[in-house]
């Protein structure tokens, strides 16, 4: 699947990620009266306006990127109707051509990582049938329980050609807590990512593996050194625009095949129409915004990795 | 709520929790049955299934225990429908007086674990209404982002009266790769466990705080450590029974009011008809099993807390 996104991101000429993280506040208001008027102020109701909202980003951009990233906890806030669309928006996504991360960052241990694993990734069984739940073609994984935690999703890697990142190092502010706390001197995010790397061998599928990670934009000193240490993990990269990283920080992410990461925006993209250099659009034509603002973050990211 | 919690725990007798994870393979034969002639060999039939189960496990056992753990997971591979399924299970749980702890290992940035708190234990708005959506009592969260991950856990749990448990050190065989991990001399486990502390001080409800944290039964010599470091913690521990923790092994998480942890088991209740002692009640009646199971559960770490 990493081949795959590499394909797309070399065809678009576009190393970057839409974050689909719909919050009912970044939806324009004749969506939501739509929605709420046709279920009520009801989590159904929300759930048709983040899905609508979606679709109007997707159509509007499917054409300039490789890939989009729900964060499925937007979706998850709303309940069953919540988990309906993001199930509805990750068909509508792969139908238009994109691939899809699905921002879970799941795991647990063995038995309860491979029902994660099954279904949002793999295949569940039912009776003598077989069911792609969730069907994304790539999730996030949180590495807190170890080599067992992620093992079944390696499996279900390897059998239905799909891919994880697990996270290393995040980009929110107290990361460092835990992350960057100094074992022997070796910071535990090297310890992850050396861990990272020995999961990734047995998931290569080209030059990198299925096994990528995730580094935060925001912390660029370790997102370069990180990059050295894992020639073959491709880097997902959140944190970029609105949490505060730069094109510039990013450069040190990539590989000198310009290739090796993916930068993520959400609310950069999504919710562009508020933003002031997007005003002109106007609410109506959020999309449009959303448009423009892809094209403006691919020129900026191409612009640093060049 | 884990004074409500330590309320029914002393009213009932019994610092124990049911696990429900069902697992298609431990739902009889015949309740299969039913749910697939009703919605075919489907997503909709399995969630249906694994319902139907709960409810025999439930309506057979909720007397005699204060709370019920259904893992997330197990539900979510079944896609939307399954995700119906556990908030039926929720719901379900609440009205027969049981309290719900949501086994979801949830965590990532500050306003995406905003998300997830208000989901699971929260209320989400919607216009000028509010809903809760999946409506548990309490959640599990997962440490590795810091404190800005598990910061807006508090902020519901402190609006709604609502806990949560934070890993600390998990019950499976990897969970040393990274939470062993010594810094400064400290394991990180143990650094996680002050945070755990200084997070709970925000959230007191009696003698204990809503903020608990999980330590697997796995390891009793950290459970003791643990025990006497956090003296105002509630440890839910997983990992008696079917992962190999005994009753022996549980004394020490206790304080010595006889409170301070409580136990849970999946497997070992839920699919009690499999397992050779259990056999007599028959397939068609699991539920019986699971309470006999129930039962000896109780007097087994009773006998260990006294």
């Amino acid at each position: 699947m990493i081949r795959k996104l590499i394909e797309e991101i070399t065809k678009k000429n576009a190393p970057v990620v839409v974050g689909l993280d719909p919050m009912l506040g970044y939806v324009p208001k004749q969506i939501q009266k739509a929605a709420f008027e046709e279920f009520g102020e009801t989590l159904e109701g929300a759930a048709e306006a983040i899905w609508q909202f979606n679709k109007g980003i997707v159509d509007a951009t499917y054409d300039l990127i490789p890939a989009v990233k729900p964060q499925i906890a937007m979706y998850e806030q709303f309940g069953v109707p919540g988990m309906a669309a993001f199930q509805k928006t990750v068909a509508y996504c792969k139908e238009k051509g994109l691939i899809v991360i699905g921002d879970v960052k799941r795991g647990d241990i063995g038995s309860t990582s491979a029902a994660y694993a099954v279904g949002h990734l793999g295949k569940v069984i039912v009776g003598s049938k077989e069911y792609a739940a969730f069907d994304e073609d790539f999730a996030t994984v949180n590495p807190y329980l170890g080599s067992d935690g992620v093992k079944p999703f390696l499996e279900v890697c390897k059998e239905q050609d799909k891919g994880i990142f697990v996270l290393i190092k995040t980009s929110n502010p107290s990361s460092g807590e835990f992350q960057d706390q100094k074992v022997d001197g070796v910071p535990l995010y090297e310890l992850v990512g050396r861990k990272v790397a020995e999961w990734g061998e047995e998931c290569m599928d080209g030059d990198y593996s299925n096994v990528g990670c995730v580094i935060g934009a925001t912390y660029p000193e370790m997102g370069k050194l990180l990059r050295k240490q894992l020639p073959e993990t491709y880097i997902l990269v959140p944190g970029y625009g609105a949490q505060g990283g730069t094109a510039k920080d990013l450069a040190m992410y990539f590989n000198k095949d310009g290739l090796g990461a993916i930068v993520n925006s959400s609310r950069g993209i999504i919710a562009a129409w508020k933003k002031e250099e997007y005003t002109k659009f106007g609410e109506g034509n959020y999309a449009e915004a959303s448009r423009q603002a892809v094209i403006d973050m691919i020129e900026d990211i191409n612009g640093a990795r060049m």
